[in-house]
Formats: C-alpha cells, sequence, structure tokens
C-alpha cells in the first residue's frame, strides 16, 4: 500500500511532470515505447544487451502462477529475439533479471489488489520489484516493451521505473454471442490484454442470438439455444484459468429481462409472450423479455445463478439489463395485472422489481452484482457496479449516490472510432470531472466493447487492436497523458508485438484481400490494397442503416467492409502531412513532392484496378471508390498546381471540386473515403482564400 | 484399375495434347489455377455457384475417413468464401455436391493404391467419382481449387477433369532433429501436402542433433538425446492418424549407422569410439559411428525397430543409411580386426555388412527397407527402395537391376534454388530416361526434402512452401507439364490458398523483417521491406562457407538471410521485364517507364534504410547490400539514359559498370542481390554492342 500511495503521489500531485509525462530516452525517436506508460520513468545510462545467456532468478514470494509468467516471458523474449533459448548457453556467470515478489495475488482474484512494481535496468542486471505477484508479472510485460534490436544486439535501455494503475478495473468486453468466438481467439485476445495490463475480461455469454454456456441444470439453454456453438464448463474453467494466470478476472454475464430470446427457444414459459422461439439471426432490439411476474422465473434463476456462481469465482456477476423495450409487458393481461396489484406504474418499474429480485439470488449466491445503467434503481446494494453505455453523467449521478461504476460509453470498439477519439474519453471526463475527491473515488474504470454483429475470428482481432491498447492506457496511465502524436507512435509500435503475440489484427489484413481479389497480378492486387488502405467502415450504427439487405450471423463477412483496420494509418498520415503543408502556409517542398506522389498513385490506380472489378464481385462493390479516389488524387494534383502558381484558382473551379467532394464523402459500399477531408483543404488553399494566404 | 489406365493413356499416348496440357479456361488468365495439373481438364460452359445453400451428398461406399474430409472441405469452403457456413440455408432444394466413391482406401494405406477420380462441374451441380476414398479426397482438393471469387459471387468454372497422378510416390522429408519442429508445425505442412496431393511424409526422426521420438524400450535415446524436444507416442499415433485422414502415409527414419551422435549420450556403448557423448550442436558430417561388430548393437536394434514397427503402420520404415566417414571404425583396433576375420575389404564392405543385417531385422518385423543410396548394396531384398541423394544415375542403376527408387535429388528445398530449376527436374530424367519401360515402371517418384539447419517454426513454411507446390506437380503431372511461366502463375495462386489453409510461409516474412527493423516508421519500414524483397540466401551448402563464426543449433535464426524467401518474386519479375524490354530491341516505352520507377525506387533507397542501419544491428549487416541496390538504380538509369539517345555507351562506361557489378554480385551477409544479372543486360544493351542492335 504504501510504495503505491507514493507512486501515485509523485504523479497526482505533479512533484515531478518531467518524470511522470512520456518523455525522451533512449529507444527509438526520443521516447520509450511503452503503452500503457508508465507512472514514473527515470532515464538512466547505457543498456541492457539480451544474449542467450540471459536468465531469470526469484526472492521472496514465489509461486506456480509467477513460475509460469517467467516462464511465458523468457517464450516472448525469444520471440522477439529469435534467440532460440534462455539460460542454457555455457557461459552463464550472474543472474541477469532478478525478480522480489513480496506476496502472492489472492486466490481468486480480487478487485483492488496492489498491481505496483518498480522495475531497474541497468547495464549490469535487471531488478523487479513487486509487493505482489500481479505486480511482478506487470514489470515482465514493461520489460518486454522495452527490449528492442539496437546497434549492437537486442537491448532494453537502462531506466528506472515505479509504476501502478490508475484504476483498478480495466476490462475489455467480447460479445460471444451474436458471432460466437471459439476459445482459441479468446485467448489470444486474453494474451493481448495481459500486454497491456488489462485485468478484466468480461465474457458477454448470452444474447438474443446464442447462449453460449453450457448449463448441466438447465442443458436445453445451450443445447437449443446455441447452433451447438457454446463452451463447455470444461472449457471455461480453462479460460478462467488461463485469464487468472495472466492476471485478469473473468466477470460472466447472462442478460436479463431482455436480450434473451436464445434462453426462451428451450425454456418459452420463461417469456412474457407466447412461443414458440427461434435463435434470433439478426441484429438490434427485439421484443421478447421475460416474465417478471412468473414466480417459476426466479426459481429457475435461482438455481442458474447457483450454477454459474459456482463455475465463475469471480465475486463479480454480471446481470445486464440493458435494452428492454416493453412490448411484451405491454401485450401481456397477466402481467398488466400484476403491475396494477403491485403498484408498478411502468415498465421501468417493473424492471426495477425484476432487478431488486435478481440481484439479490445474487447476493444470495454470494456474488456482487454488475449491471448495466438500467440496474442502477433506488435501493440497490452499495456493492453494485453500475457500467454506464450511456455515459459520464450517468456514472457521476450513481457516485454522488455512493454507488461504484465503470465507464463503457466512449469505449465501443465496434463502433470504428479513431483512436484518439477513444483516448479523449476520459472515465473522469464529462460530469464525473465536478464529482468530490471521495465520490471520484467509487469510478473503478472502465471496460472497452466488442460488440459481434460484424466479427468472426478472422477480423475480430482487427476490430479490438491496436486501438485497445490504447483505452488500456487511459485506464492504468496518468490522466495527463494524452499527446495523440506520442500515442500513435507508441501504439504502432505496441501493435507489432502483439502481431508477434499471436494476434492477427496484421496478419488477417493481406488474406482477406486475397479472397476479395481472387487470382490477380501483383500490380491488380496492388492497386486493390492502395484503395483499402485508405478506407474505412462506416461509424457508429451506420451500417445497418445503409445495408442493401437486412444483414444476419448467415451474412457472410467477406467484404472489402469486412476487411479493412476500422482505422486507416495511410489516411491518417496523408491527413497530417497536408496540415503540415497548408500550416507551412504550403512553402514545403518536400511535402508538396510526396503529396505529388501519393496523388499520382491514387489518380492512375482506378486504371490497375478495373480488371479486377471486372471479375470480381467484391472488388466491383468498390468501383465507385474507386473511381472517387482517382479523383481525388486529379483534384490535388490540380490544387498543388494552382498553389505553385501562387493561388488563386478560380471560383467556379473551387466550387466545382466542392461539389465533387461532398459526393465522395457520401459513405458507399459502407465505407467512407478518408482521404477527402484533407484534399478539400487543399481544394481551399488552392482557392487562395485563406490557409495559404501568407503565400499568395 | 481400368478407369486409371484409360486416364493415363490420354496423356500418355498423347491423344489428346490439346487437353491435357494447361490451357484456357473461365478462370482468371485463360487457365485454370489447379496445382498439380490435372491429366485431363475438358471446359465446359457456364459456372457453378458456391452458395451458403451448398451441400453435399454420399453414394456408393462412404466411411468416417471420407466424411472428415467432406466436413474438412467444407471449413475450407468456407474459409474461401467467408460464407458462415452451409447447407443449413432454408432455400437448400437440392444436393450441389454427390460424392461417388467405390471403395474405402486400405486400413494402412498401400503404395500404390488407386487415386484417380473424375470430376464433373456443371452450372447445375458438381459430380466427383472415384474408385477410392483417397481419389475423392484428390477430387475435393481439385474443387477447392476451382472456387474463387466472380463477377457474381463465388464460382467454380465448367469443367470436366480426369485425373491421377503419374507415380505413387510423392513426398516431403522433414528434418525435425537438427531443429525440432512442434507438432502443430508438421500438421500445418501435412494440411499443404493434402492441398498438393503428394502422399508420403518421410518424418526423419534421428540424427546427431537429436533423437526425436519417445522409446519406451530405450528411454535414453530420447530423454537424453533430445534436450527434451521430442514427440510422444501417442504425438505420432495423432500424426500419423492425421496424416492417414489425409491420404498421405508416414515413413519414419531413423538414420544409421552414422548420423546418430544423439542416441550415443544416452548408449555410448553402440558406439564405436569411446564415449562419453553430447548432442551435436553443430552442422555436419561427424565422425561417431554405430560399431557394426557389436552384437549388443543388433540386439538392441532388434528391440528398438520391433518397438518403432509397431508405432509406425506403414509398411517402408526408413534406415538411412547415409554419410559414414568411417574415421571411428579406422580408429578402433577391435573393428579392424573384425574386417579383417570376416574378409570385409573396406568400410563401405563394412557398411554393407552392417546394412545387411539391419534389413534382415526390418524384414523380420514386417516392413519393408528405404534407405539412401549407401544401402544399394548387392543382394539386398527387392523389395527395398532406394532414395537417391545422388541423382538420377544412381536411382537408374538401381532400376536396371530391379530395384524400386525415389529420387530427391534436385529436390532439396533448403538449397535455396529457384522453383523453375526444381521444376526442371524429372525422375524420369538423365540416365533414368534411358531405362526400359519396365525398368522405369519401378522409379516410383520422389521426396522434396527440407533439411533445418536454419529453419524454426518461424520460418519452416517459406522454405518448403510454395515452392514444394510445383514439385508435387512435377510428382503428379504429365511429364509434359514443364511450362515455367503457367508454373509461375498458377503457384501464385496456390500459395495464397496454403496462406488461408493455416500456413504461415507469407505470413512469417513482414513481422521477421519488424524485429530486424524494431520500431521504425513506416518509411523506413518500407525502405527495409524494399531490399528485402530483391534478395535471396546463398545457395546450396554456401552459407557455411561463408559464416563468421561456426552456426550451431543455439544460432538466433534473426537475419535478412532467415527472414527473406528463399526465391524473390519481385526479382524474377523484373528479369522477365528487363528480357522482355532487350527482346522489344528496348523500343517498348511502357517497359522503359516502368524500369525507371523501379529504377529510382531503388536509388534513393539506401537513403531512406540509412537511419535504420544505424539504429538495428541486423539493418547495419545488409547495409553494404543497400548501397549496391542503390547502386544497382544509378546503374540502370544510366543505362536507359544511353538506350533513349541510341545506345553508344562509351566502353570506359562499361568497363566500370561491369567491373562495379562484379563486386555486387559477390554475396554479402550471406545474401544475393538477385537484380544484378538483368542490369548488367541492360548496361551490355547501353553499350550498343548487341541486345539493342536492331534499334542501334
Amino acid at each position: 500500500m504504501s510504495a503505491k500511495h507514493w507512486i501515485q503521489a509523485l504523479c497526482v500531485v505533479g512533484l515531478a511532470v518531467l518524470i511522470c509525462a512520456p518523455r525522451g530516452g533512449a529507444q527509438a525517436a526520443g521516447q520509450l515505447n511503452l503503452m500503457p506508460y508508465p507512472a514514473s520513468v527515470e532515464m538512466g545510462s547505457g543498456e541492457f544487451r539480451v544474449e542467450s545467456s540471459f536468465s531469470v532468478a526469484q526472492t521472496g514470494h514465489t509461486d506456480a502462477q509467477l513460475d509460469r509468467a517467467v516462464q511465458r516471458f523468457l517464450r516472448q523474449l525469444s520471440r522477439q529475439t529469435a534467440i532460440p533459448s534462455f539460460g542454457s548457453a555455457p557461459t552463464v556467470s550472474k543472474v541477469a533479471l532478478v525478480i522480489h515478489t513480496d506476496a502472492a495475488s489472492k486466490e481468486v482474484q480480487e478487485l483492488g489488489e496492489d498491481e505496483s512494481y518498480v522495475l531497474e535496468v541497468a547495464s549490469g542486471g535487471v531488478k523487479l520489484n513487486a509487493p505482489t505477484t500481479l505486480g511482478a508479472m506487470h514489470g515482465l510485460q514493461t520489460l518486454l516493451q522495452l527490449v528492442a534490436v539496437g546497434s549492437d544486439g537486442f537491448a532494453a535501455p537502462a531506466v528506472t521505473i515505479r509504476d501502478t494503475p490508475r484504476f483498478p478495473w480495466r476490462g475489455l468486453m467480447i460479445d460471444v454471442s451474436r458471432h460466437f468466438v471459439p476459445l482459441d481467439v479468446l485467448k489470444r485476445n486474453i494474451d493481448g490484454m495481459e500486454a497491456v495490463k488489462m485485468n478484466v475480461f468480461h465474457w458477454h455469454l448470452s444474447e438474443n442470438q446464442g447462449f453460449r454456456i453450457e448449463s448441466k441444470k438447465f442443458p436445453k439453454l445451450h443445447e437449443m439455444g446455441s447452433d451447438n456453438m457454446f463452451y463447455t464448463q470444461d472449457e471455461a474453467r480453462d479460460l478462467i484459468a488461463y485469464a487468472k494466470d495472466r492476471g485478469i478476472r473473468v466477470v460472466p454475464e447472462f442478460d436479463m429481462p431482455g436480450h434473451n430470446t436464445a434462453w426462451f427457444v428451450g425454456y418459452p414459459e420463461l417469456a412474457s409472450g407466447p412461443g414458440p422461439y427461434g435463435i434470433e439471426r439478426r441484429w438490434g432490439i427485439f421484443d421478447p423479455a421475460m416474465d417478471p411476474t412468473n414466480e417459476k422465473l426466479y426459481k429457475f434463476l435461482d438455481e442458474l445463478i447457483a450454477e454459474m456462481a459456482k463455475l465463475f469465482p469471480d465475486h463479480y456477476f454480471h446481470i445486464g439489463g440493458d435494452e428492454v423495450n416493453g412490448k411484451q409487458w405491454d401485450a401481456n393481461p397477466k402481467i398488466q395485472e400484476f403491475m396494477k396489484s403491485h403498484n408498478l406504474k411502468n415498465n421501468e418499474a417493473l424492471q426495477a422489481y425484476f432487478s431488486a429480485r435478481v440481484q439479490k439470488l445474487v447476493t444470495k449466491h454470494g456474488k456482487a452484482v454488475v449491471g448495466w445503467d438500467e440496474v442502477f434503481i433506488p435501493g440497490v446494494p452499495k456493492d453494485i457496479v453500475i457500467q454506464s453505455w450511456r455515459g459520464q453523467a450517468s456514472l457521476a449521478q450513481a457516485a454522488s449516490q455512493g454507488y461504484h461504476g465503470i465507464l463503457s460509453n466512449g469505449y465501443y470498439l465496434d463502433l470504428g472510432w479513431s483512436t484518439a477519439r477513444h483516448y479523449a474519453v476520459d472515465p473522469m471526463g464529462g460530469a464525473a470531472a465536478n464529482l468530490t475527491p471521495e465520490q471520484q473515488k467509487l469510478i473503478l474504470g472502465g471496460e472497452s466493447c466488442m460488440w459481434s454483429e460484424y466479427v468472426n475470428p478472422e477480423n475480430i482481432d482487427s476490430r479490438i487492436w491496436p486501438r485497445n491498447a490504447a483505452i488500456a492506457e487511459r485506464l492504468w496511465s496518468a490522466q495527463s497523458v494524452t499527446d495523440v502524436a506520442s500515442m500513435y507512435t507508441r501504439m504502432h509500435v505496441v501493435s507489432e508485438r502483439l502481431d508477434l503475440l499471436g494476434l492477427t489484427h496484421q496478419k488477417s489484413y493481406r488474406p482477406m484481400l486475397q479472397r476479395i481479389a481472387g487470382p490477380a497480378s501483383p500490380e491488380e492486387f496492388a492497386a486493390l490494397r492502395t484503395l483499402a488502405d485508405v478506407v474505412e467502415p462506416v461509424k457508429d450504427y451506420a451500417r445497418e442503416q445503409l445495408a442493401a439487405t437486412e444483414p444476419t450471423s448467415a451474412t457472410p463477412l467477406n467484404r472489402v467492409v469486412d476487411a479493412v483496420p476500422l482505422e486507416s494509418d495511410t489516411a491518417r498520415r496523408f491527413s497530417e502531412l497536408v496540415d503540415k503543408f497548408v500550416a507551412a502556409t504550403c512553402h514545403d517542398a518536400d511535402g508538396e513532392a510526396r503529396l505529388r506522389r501519393q496523388f499520382v498513385l491514387w489518380r492512375d490506380n482506378d486504371a490497375r484496378l478495373e480488371p479486377l472489378a471486372q471479375r470480381s464481385f467484391l472488388v466491383k462493390e468498390v468501383a465507385q471508390t474507386s473511381q472517387d479516389l482517382s479523383a481525388l488524387g486529379a483534384a490535388g494534383l490540380a490544387a498543388l498546381d494552382f498553389i505553385a502558381k501562387g493561388g488563386g484558382a478560380p471560383n467556379s473551379w473551387k466550387a466545382e471540386q466542392t461539389a465533387a467532394m461532398q459526393q465522395i464523402q457520401k459513405p458507399k459500399a459502407q465505407l467512407l473515403l478518408m482521404p477527402a477531408d484533407a484534399v478539400q483543404k487543399l481544394v481551399d488553399a488552392a482557392a487562395g482564400g485563406g490557409t495559404c494566404a501568407a503565400k499568395n
């Protein structure tokens, strides 16, 4: 506790702005490529070389969990360096890394355990000290991030790092119901979570589209409600142990009383409307809901929660509670009767009645409830945790009444936001900023959410990573760590490491494009890649709105919109280049040359792609976008020509280009052509009206 | 039998050159992207569309092996199309694919089973007929290769294919001893073998550097001779079943009496020289060899062969026999004494004595021997198979005496030859061409060999694939299928499919380069990639000769030479472009423009890469090669300038360039800069002496 408080003091009190904010160092471009960035970093001089003689010793408390973590560390160090094995070389003279740990993590990992560590890297060796196994494991991950190729070999820069998380609840939720996510895919994502120091895996196990966990008590839940795609209890135990080994708690979610059509396939008597029910194949909010007036429902839930509370050891148990549209309740006279007789004025009151009863069941079985905003109702027990999909205001409201909360609004990975936008969302932002320090402590952290309408094992990693690393930093690092350029630089490096760790967010892109291209010449394929590199899927929920036919779980996810990353690196860099060029009042010869090369490539790209569009319906779908990209290239070149002549493009030209740009900016094939905004800036500059004024 | 003979007749008798050679079709560039190319292809009209309603029915013989093959087929079809599942759509009106099989494959798959099939694709459906499960499985692989994205959806062109292999033994050997190869890596390579219709996995299980299979009888073999990297017998059985399911026999090799230092670590008494022995860490040929005069050795081998013959069900058992240097025999007076008393005139005779005895043991345990050339000694049983690492002459010699043989000379994947060079090697080439038809039948096929001095799980796939697909074609397809351009085109497509199947030959390239680069800007990384794309590792055994320090099994395989493919696609295409340009007597404006773009990129590349060379020792190693590439770019541009002016570059210029080129062509960092030869052609053309003469 004392070490933790001392470290927090360093950063929170602002004692040392210089050593808390990302700053210069031996690694790469003047900054350590760490993510999340540690609480305190003091650079030393020299570096520690990683050789095949590298070996590890432990002092203080040791346990099997830490031993396995050390073995994992060595395996990953081997992957990073391609040194086949460590510590077996005949020249081992002294121990390279000494880990000192004071105590074990709790047998069932708990919220709020000390996760701090101190890592000292010197040319002669590395020391890692931590009060708990959890801290030691985090320190090992930091050390892995420090090791990179250097001018004489693989090395970590000399540095002293004192680190502890800002928030104790740093989670990732994965919806395994809308699309089933196989166990190995979950495991590699848990590996990724460990690498960025997240500590809660929220397993969204049931939905209208699937009940994904074996119930021995009520086997029709998974047998009839999962298309035979579910986890056995043994598999769940395996995953829980896997996560625990990596310092990650597993919180299961059983969403109630809505979002559960799949339950009703086997147990229609639980629903508020007459059956029979089939597994839902579409996306959205649907009418079926549990019947809160049915006493048999509570008996059922009592037994199910008893079973699941035993399977999932974590203290927290998520009961969902979101998005009940109430239609089945309105249409059921028996329910209406019940509401009247129990003085329940509306559906919110009915849901509150249901929530209160379910919360009692959860408490009875020794657990504390987590639920979405809707479960926050007067009189709920104080150990409930509100997960806010609605926003910081609702979180602040709960905190002001003494309730714990975690933020998910702003961290929905499926909405396709830029990393910068997620990164700007802080659990202490908005209304939470006005809370008292005491109330602020009730905000435990946050969770990113991967809703799975449009993911499968092939593209799910690219929807989560690398952006999730920036959210992990938001939840771990000081609130003052907000530099976006630094974030992108470091995230880029972490992204490569996650790739080596086994995640497929980078690896799966090319094969998916190959499927779209079919047999293609290298030039044709390069043209597809050039186009794909600068588009992004439409944002928020626009994909449903723009769908030609209603998407379902049977829809192939084989289109360009499914293959491209949710954030285009190329477009982001291009946009930065344009901003820099314009900020230099268009007097940047090198920038101009680079822009010209880019525009020529784009202008000529459609002609190269056109043969493929003839052969592949998946390329044909983006033919208009390809033409738009060529138009962007031509417009950009024309703008540069005007600028080179001192600006003064005619208003008619500007109007024409702007009108064209508005067409180009419209989503097509559910894609956005990202460089359009930046090209518009050049068009404006060419017309001499503003941005290049100093020159013109 | 009759179907098979009939199909062979079609091609061998030359009845139908048009339908046997690769030819026009609906797929891509006028040719079906099949590899190995089938014996007979008759194009139909239209195409068969693959929808989610796709379903499969079986008639005739059915069995569990075929059921599993169909499930695998459907999974792969799902990967190729991203259609989540087949046959469950409500619109299933009729069966899409009907498989008719006459009979099962043998319970233990045998050499020479009928592997033929007939595949008829029409717009209304697909029929697959085969005399055995093996043929049906091959037909399914062909169908997978036919399906590609089309203008309206995923489809296979209408076609009738009658197919059967040219050779019954089409193998891949993997050396799992010099570097251990984990089971999952073997499995994905066996998946690849199935995709290209290879049918023998030759498992090189023991070597100086490791004894890799658990022996319950002699546990010190794997316990002391493997660094704890071995396969349990359960794992071996698992792999054998996995291979059998894919129509692939597993032939184990226990190399004797040399190449077995690792055996002697636990059992030094088997050796011809005094112990103790340690696991060998270096590469090469070493002195330790079994003592053929020791009766206890034969008792040991009797029991070991008994154990392994039971574990490995295949009829064939490989006893190695290669490369005994005889030094331990020469130095052992007891052995010299024995040779004298048994009238064994030299070491060859002693080895023949040993071989004869081991062959009797193998026969006693119900197996037939396979061995390298050296085991072919007078009087060996007729069911022995000679595997020739020495060449076709030695194979022809064996055949002329009535012995079976398979060719591996020319198919050593580790030597880094171009695919075209491997492809040109035919088991019936060289001396074998002069055999009588009866003798030719004794040549059963061939095996590609992956010796593992320089491979690990990260790069082994890229050493085997895609080149192995071309060797598979050589062993399956008609001898007349030799068009190199067609081969490269089809191999490129198959390579992408293998990637989707789970092989990592493409996927692992980028992460390996990332490790070399370390944290790098996109421009720096692109520069490294540009250089890496045009180099190849030195050929044959030059890597050992050029090594600064002796490589061992502890040497990290993290250098550019370990990361780049063994054949540079970019360099090959560049070379083709230069040849085309020069053949057009340098009057090819488009070609000239493309060459100029390429040269400018190369010329400017070193400046972009230079900062990385400062930061990474693995980039620094290729700094000279990078400068050489820039020099090539500059020389190429200068040559094009002369050519544009009608040639006539001064002799002094030509001499200077040629001298520079000779320096550039020298290996550096164990790499060859591949475009140098083609640039030299342009230098020659610029000097007006020849190639561009028609213009000048």
